[in-house]
């Protein structure tokens, strides 16, 4: 079988590596030069809306799925014409406007953060008198990482908040003080089976995800449940097919969402070593057809990000029961290079093996 | 960095596939068209012992290794004098020759099963007469998987049976009555340091290894002490870099070493999975000087081969837990095909999805 994917970075790669063992090939559609997932299969190399580039894509592949959620929708509507796309467009069309997915999950029955709708510095006032502050302005499109967003803490900082976003459509979003920011992985083949991932706990910092515990402390049978149920909710209403990441605020017993991805995410990196079935090989498997496989995690994980620069291979090695990722990218500020995997018999021992990686990430 | 491979079947296969994410890049010299490794790196297609094709492996590489045991000691010579070779070619060498190879064990002070060489017909009958029956005629160089061997339970199967294999070197090795058969997978790297993973159970059948147990059930630190003691023994005698696998016969509290394979091994691909560093892994990471990673088994494991025909892949996925590897190889009776892991919270569990899965297999 051959599996296209839109997009060539890190996520693909390790969906391309997730597939070798199951006899499946991925080609990948790619424009950028040596790409990160050439190691893991074939790569077409042109725009992501090149409409001969996708044709071939999709008369080569049994179905198409994609690493990234800013695919053009257009373009997913074209490959998803030919041949199986999964996860469906209107999923894409859902994450790719902070609003019209906010509008989502209240539909389905989610909690969220209050929020407004901000076109203009007029209906950014009206939001901050409605919500107070502090509030998060977000662009409504193309934001990830913490780009195209401000933090607007005092009035002061209102005027000229909306501008020097660009302008564009935004949304404002009440700043909640919740315990910890959690996801919720899942994946949903096409019979409706759902299954999920233990909740993990995301530490960000400057808007990057820094590193992940898996599971998330703290967060017991009710908790999941509600982040299982939100998963069920979600990908129901969208007809949903392979692995979603939702990012949850965790409030007392509460869990407001954030935002989705239709996609791998980085906060299932840990995945690969820590649950039985990564979310790689999940996404494979549903967007395929083939059984899910078991989600449990059976000793805790952690998982760090090694951002901007690469330290040494053999220190990072040198952490007790450290996996190393390497993504085959060069360095530049900001850019995700990598991710390291250590795991032990207690939480504790996560964190300390956790504390001497970010030592040197 | 990269890493020269001799042979491109499935253990070349793995360890490409292992060295992926730590930035590593295999290079394989393969006679054969369409190797099973030619998915996770590139292929020089050239015969074993083709100098101008070694040559070249070494020239492009920082370090060799080889994925089976009969590679031409001469060739892993001559590769040892450009590029350093893992593991020496002295562990070839042992490995090579059965009766060499017991009494190398047998001066590291290793038990084995009593054995007497067999040069011809008279020898044979001298042997018979020391070791007594049953006892196994086997062909001192090039057996695996049960091939050049003989049984002989009677005095009427010995006349005849050092011709049926060919009247060539043998060796008899007295049939003992074990417990279980067990192997000792161990890590050692250039600086002495040597890492065993726990005991793991094989179960043959017709000579083959058909599934793997790990850790192998009943048996206890005092065990385990012993066999990481023998692997000790063995990889310091040989100034030993990589992944070794001893076989084992456990009877009561001995083990009696049988063979070893210096190379990763058959028992071993349950820790891609099972255990927190795959053998794989630690093969490259000793052979290329980078630290050695944990190797604990969190929860029990079990591993199952498919031979010869190869079942359909959503029905080995439905066994819960299962984790299948394919190898691209097409069917050939008594062939590797692939494998399948399974886990589970105990050993029960484990046996009762292996079970499921040896219907299919």
């Amino acid at each position: 079988m051959k599996l296209g994917i839109v997009g060539g970075g890190q996520l693909g790669r390790m969906l391309g590596q997730a597939a070798i063992p199951l006899g499946i090939r991925c080609v990948f559609l790619e424009p950028g030069a040596s790409p990160s997932a050439a190691v893991a299969g074939e790569v077409i190399r042109a725009d992501y809306d090149d409409r001969a580039a996708l044709d071939a894509l999709a008369a080569r592949c049994d179905a198409v799925t994609y690493e990234f959620e800013n695919v053009p929708v257009d373009a997913a509507r074209h490959l998803a014409a030919q041949v199986p796309l999964f996860p469906p467009p209107q999923a894409l069309e859902k994450a790719q406007d902070r609003l019209v997915e906010k509008r989502f999950f209240q539909a389905q029955g989610l909690q969220t953060a209050a929020f407004a709708p901000v076109d203009d510095e007029a209906s950014l006032a009206d939001a901050v008198a409605q919500l107070g502050l502090p509030a998060i302005l977000k662009t409504r499109r193309l934001g990830y990482d913490g780009k195209g967003q401000r933090r607007l803490s005092t009035e002061a900082e209102v005027p000229g908040a909306f501008a020097a976003l660009g302008g564009v459509p935004c949304i404002l979003e009440k700043v909640v003080p919740f315990e910890r920011e959690v996801s919720v992985l899942a994946v949903r083949n096409g019979a409706g089976e759902v299954r999920t991932w233990p909740l993990v706990q995301n530490i960000h910092k400057d808007g990057i995800l820094h590193y992940t515990l898996a599971p998330a402390p703290e967060t017991g049978p009710a908790t999941q449940a509600l982040a299982d149920d939100y998963a069920r909710r979600v990908t129901d209403a969208l007809d949903y097919v392979g692995v979603i990441a939702i990012e949850l605020f965790q409030v007392g017993d509460s869990l407001l969402a954030n935002e989705f991805a239709p996609r791998v995410h980085n906060s299932g990196h840990f995945s690969i070593e820590g649950a039985l079935t990564s979310q790689f090989e999940n996404h494979v498997r549903a967007g395929l057809g083939l059984p899910l496989g078991a989600t449990d995690i059976p000793i805790p994980h952690g998982c760090a990000n090694l951002l901007s620069t690469q330290p040494p291979l053999a220190k990072l090695l040198a952490v007790e029961s450290a996996r190393v990722h390497l993504y085959g990218k060069s360095e530049r500020p900001g850019r995700k290079l990598g991710h390291v995997t250590v795991a032990g018999v207690t939480l504790a021992e996560v964190r300390d093996r956790l504390g001497r990686l970010l030592t040197l990430a």
